[in-house]
């Protein structure tokens, strides 16, 4: 057996490695390092529901003064206005502990961004530094038990009574309960809670206006619900025992005319609606596209939590050896299987690209967010581009635990070990913040409709009788590549088949191919529906599956660009050597996850697809040497990676 | 959109799927059904781990009186002499609780079954009524830190002193602690330990004489542990609250000679060792293989969970909609929507086959254990096919679990709806009693060794060597097929590209084709270790996936002939109409997950592989108006259904 030799100067390459991987956050990062190497920080699985609870709330007011939920929030509001840094503080959370960074999220990216994003000055005014300050604690009164991905068909009422100048909140049935939201079991006294509004001006009958989001008092500061509200909790879940998720119901619950949300709509006292966006189903999504931190933070948080896992497995891979070495008393380092490396290393790999393209998204939200304008379209790529990381890093880190834990055996079962926390703690990273199925199939909508205005909000039907109606070159107009990815391609041989696998160049021509061949045969078979014969609902739901597959090749497309555009930006030569392989890496497990696919539209030889087989092998064998280098690049503090695998002897 | 129509008679339907998965234990599993529908038999997630862990205990005495217990001991030791309703009994245990399961399996299974199998007269008569009775509370101690797959190189040591006629039992080195197991927290007063038993004969140099098993006294009735004894607490778990998992040192621990389960091997009062089988290899896999019942139980209780969880996610889907309905006030019910359906159909059809091949797994280990002599041949292949079923169903298992609770959304995400429960449990399933992937290499390696006596115990290397040296018509021999298998293929064409995929016989040979490809093609990779010029254990690494490929494809194959062995054993016609069904599906979706491997060899073609695709939409379209049907089927108590995922309007 080749004896393995280390890299010449490991610790020199793993600081440049972070330096790639921590992108433009490198500073934001170091500093939440610092703050965050507390062992103190990790969950405590002893704790009962109500302890873990109030855990979680009193490290968040630790965190307070190291400037976290500042950053979030605009200067003149009382924030310091850094996005991408709200963002990233949050992600770092996810290392020390899942609980505290979704309990974090609820409190400073929901309930602070609905007032920071829907509300206007007295709402800034009266809710924006209490919240940071943890003196109001808030809640996101989004989901019922009827509806969750479905929004706009939310079921709690608000009507306008314009005697009294109040809005009356009612929930409408059984099914319109408010459910899982955090903070509404215990510590929350104030939500924001999106309804339906009901209102007409003098002489105008009242009528509903879609959903719109109003500040509701919902406890009294010892904890007890305010007249019409039952709150009640949702108890044990399947993780994430530091957030007191609970359920809200309305029964005439009376709130000031003030306590409307009133940046994008707005009620005058005697009940006379106006907006400043007139298209009803354009304002809701403008109301929500607003939100859409969230969704980036969950990424970001799984990315997270997947990078901890791989790590802790890694590590341990590096010492439990099992079954004897050929020629020697010792036993084999189960790092050196190769099913072993099989079930690390690609897993890293593709780690690394989504922590790339988690960076550009996270740049991107906050260059959307700190404009001085709003750029309409940037916001809905963003959107698209948000809903589809989300979904794929989400299922990612639960998978990538699931693999983890079994990896290590007996001791990746105990809690003791982190990875089963994790494991628990991420399960609902993949439905909460959307659905990752149907945020998998908003992208694909968005790319088959070319991104247009009046197909959002539309059911099934309509919007497959409006692709039905499009000419198909709409669908495939794509925005230009960007500088390097297209300087690539223009130096790589268009025909695939006949150029190197290893060459950049036909790895992205054949994510791109495989794109363009997805969507424009998803078109072709929406535009059946143009057809009388053809029920357009079946038309829908027939090609469903492949509806879905063109929103996560569109994906993982984007991320090996942003592998691509991070080796390209990276300063250090051994380190883009190490990152190269990296992202062949990347690529070979991709090709070899989805190589049914390839080969069945012709993309790939059988040839081919036997050597991505062993070019995947070949990898793991090239990178093994590197696998310390490659986790300990990730830079998650010390004290937060602290198990009991191997006992001291 | 079609309206679906219900079956004619769906009750009745029901109940004869049900007698076809019930298979001939039927009787067994009604009783059990009825004193298991009692919804305090359910996981309570708000209980202490010390609570969690006495009410298993109690739960365990209520049972006693049900018989449970008795059926896997001989009549003459005190037991009712019932193998297989012993198993089924413990499977069906996993619809109530898995922490329940797992602790009874300890206890009567791999506590009881060492002193049954592994014990004389005189262990008999001391534990077995005892055991059975809970008076007496075991555990097994075999797995170390440092050892779980490798038992034949476990570190503590058992050394005969002739001067006192003591075992003397000591952990060498820290990774030498016996580890995760069973009742070693808490409950267990005895220990069944295993351990390297060093002895010699008057004049003998005392040597190494391999793993053997010995009764060893652990705890004081008190619960304090006895001297030499340090006994810890694995604590918090991923999940088995109910169950107290620790550690056991032993520092010189003393136990008579008489505490050897002397069953294969004994030490006389002066040191001599003897043996019936004088192989120690041999012996020691002689004496796992009697414990194979932990293993197949194991692979039982996965499948059970995963039909749980199924039932659960299929009743919600039934009744949750989202999204509206065209032409319609009303929502689309979830499992309209083809992306739904092949979320939880292909799995109930995999959960199908792997329920049917689990009945064969368990009446052949009854047939096995209850014959009157060893069968060496038939213990083998049955050793090997509970490996590959044991990997096979818990992996189904922790998967199937994992999409139900996606598929459920934020109710899912609630333990009152218990698939979080269910998958937190489950997870270490793929790990005990054999971790997947080891396993998974075993089937594959009897399979290449043609279940050669002198491999096993082999390195990688010395394993190499051997099938390396052996020749290819040996490896390819295959025991013929049974009857109705043997029909179907001599009734369908040999070339496959040629004849229709929905015939039986063109999937039968698609799926044996791949299993002789593969081991084929393994073989001829394993004979390059011939040459001076390669190492090995690089031939081995290098092939690794490959084999693991090999042991799946069996695998997979055996269960396909199992699900048609069910359908020919059927007697009602209509169900037998959607077993056929359902066997389409399971085979469709079987092909489709390994597609790139089918399309790469060959053994489809692009077009064959495009109406795989099709296929499983297809069935899926025609399963769903069934889909009800087919989850009552599985025949689960109602109580032990209990949820809260919809309240009441």
């Amino acid at each position: 057996m080749e004896t393995r030799t280390a890299p010449a100067d490991p610790e020199v390459l793993t600081s440049n490695l972070r330096v790639a991987l921590d992108g433009r956050f490198g500073p934001i990062r170091d500093a939440a390092r610092e703050y965050l190497n507390r062992a103190d920080l990790l969950p405590d699985p002893a704790l009962t529901l109500e302890e873990a609870r109030a855990r979680s709330l009193r490290i968040m007011r630790d965190l307070v003064p190291h400037g976290l939920p500042h950053a979030g929030f605009r200067k003149e509001h009382g924030g310091t206005g850094d996005v991408g840094a709200a963002i990233v503080g949050i992600e770092m959370l996810g290392y020390a502990d899942l609980s505290l960074m979704v309990k974090a999220g609820v409190q400073w990216g929901l309930f602070g961004g609905a007032i920071e994003n829907l509300g206007t000055a007295a709402h800034h005014e009266q809710y924006v530094v209490p919240l940071i300050n943890l003196d109001v604690l808030g809640c996101f009164g989004m989901t019922e038990t009827g509806h969750g991905s479905n929004v706009q068909a939310l079921q709690t009422i608000a009507t306008y009574d314009s005697q009294t100048g109040d809005f009356v909140l009612n929930s409408v049935g059984s099914l319109a309960r408010k459910d899982y939201i955090g903070g509404a079991a215990e510590h929350a006294t104030v939500a924001a809670v999106f309804a339906q509004l009901v209102t007409g001006g003098p002489g105008e009958e009242a009528t509903g206006r879609g959903v719109h989001c109003f500040v509701v008092p919902i406890r009294s500061a010892d904890g007890k619900d305010l007249p019409g509200i039952t709150t009640s909790d949702c108890g044990h879940k399947g993780g994430l025992a530091g957030v007191d998720n609970g359920r809200i119901v309305f029964d005439n619950v009376r709130v000031p005319r003030a306590n409307l949300l009133n940046r994008y709509a707005d009620v005058a006292q005697d009940g006379s609606y106006s907006s400043p966006i007139e298209n009803e189903n354009k304002r809701f999504f403008t109301m929500l596209g607003t939100l859409i931190r969230g969704r980036v933070s969950v990424a970001a948080t799984s990315g997270a939590a997947a990078r901890k896992a791989l790590t802790i497995a890694s590590r341990y891979a590096l010492v439990r050896k099992q079954f004897d070495t050929p020629d020697s008393d010792d036993e084999v380092i189960i790092a050196d299987y190769l099913v072993h490396q099989r079930k690390l290393l690609p897993l890293i790999a593709r780690s690394y690209a989504l922590a790339f393209a988690q960076n550009e998204l996270t740049e991107e939200l906050h260059e959307v967010q700190t404009a001085d304008e709003v750029d309409a379209d940037r916001q809905r790529q963003l959107e698209s581009a948000a809903a589809g990381l989300k979904a794929m890093t989400s299922w990612h880190a639960q998978h990538a635990i699931t693999v983890c834990r079994e990896a290590c055996g007996g001791a990746g079962y105990l809690d003791a070990n982190q990875l089963t926390i994790l494991r628990r703690d991420i399960d609902v990273f993949t439905t909460f913040e959307g659905d990752n199925t149907v945020l998998t199939q908003l992208v694909a909508k968005e790319l088959l409709s070319a991104y247009a205005e009046d197909v959002r909000g539309l059911n099934a039907v309509g919007w497959t009788r409006f692709i039905a109606g499009m000419a198909r070159d709409v669908i495939l107009e794509r925005s230009a590549a960007r500088q390097v990815i297209q300087t690539i391609l223009d130096s790589s041989d268009e025909d695939v088949e006949e150029s190197d696998l290893s060459n950049r160049g036909t790895q992205l021509r054949l994510l791109r191919n495989r794109e363009d061949h997805l969507l424009r045969t998803a078109a072709t078979r929406m535009q059946r529906a143009q057809s009388d014969d053809e029920d357009p609902f079946e038309v829908f739901n027939s090609a469903q599956d492949h509806i879905l597959k063109v929103g996560s090749a569109h994906t993982e497309r984007v991320v090996l660009e942003a592998f691509i555009e991070a080796i390209d930006s990276c300063d250090s030569k051994s380190a883009q050597e190490l990152l190269e392989k990296l992202c062949d890496l990347f690529v070979y497990s991709a090709l070899e996850a989805d190589l049914s696919w390839f080969l069945m539209h012709r993309h790939v030889s059988t040839e081919r697809a036997k050597a991505i087989r062993r070019g995947v092998n070949q990898l793991c064998e090239e990178l093994r040497p590197h696998l310390r280098t490659l986790v300990d690049a990730f830079g998650i503090p010390e004290a937060l990676l602290a198990t009991e695998m191997i006992p001291d002897n």
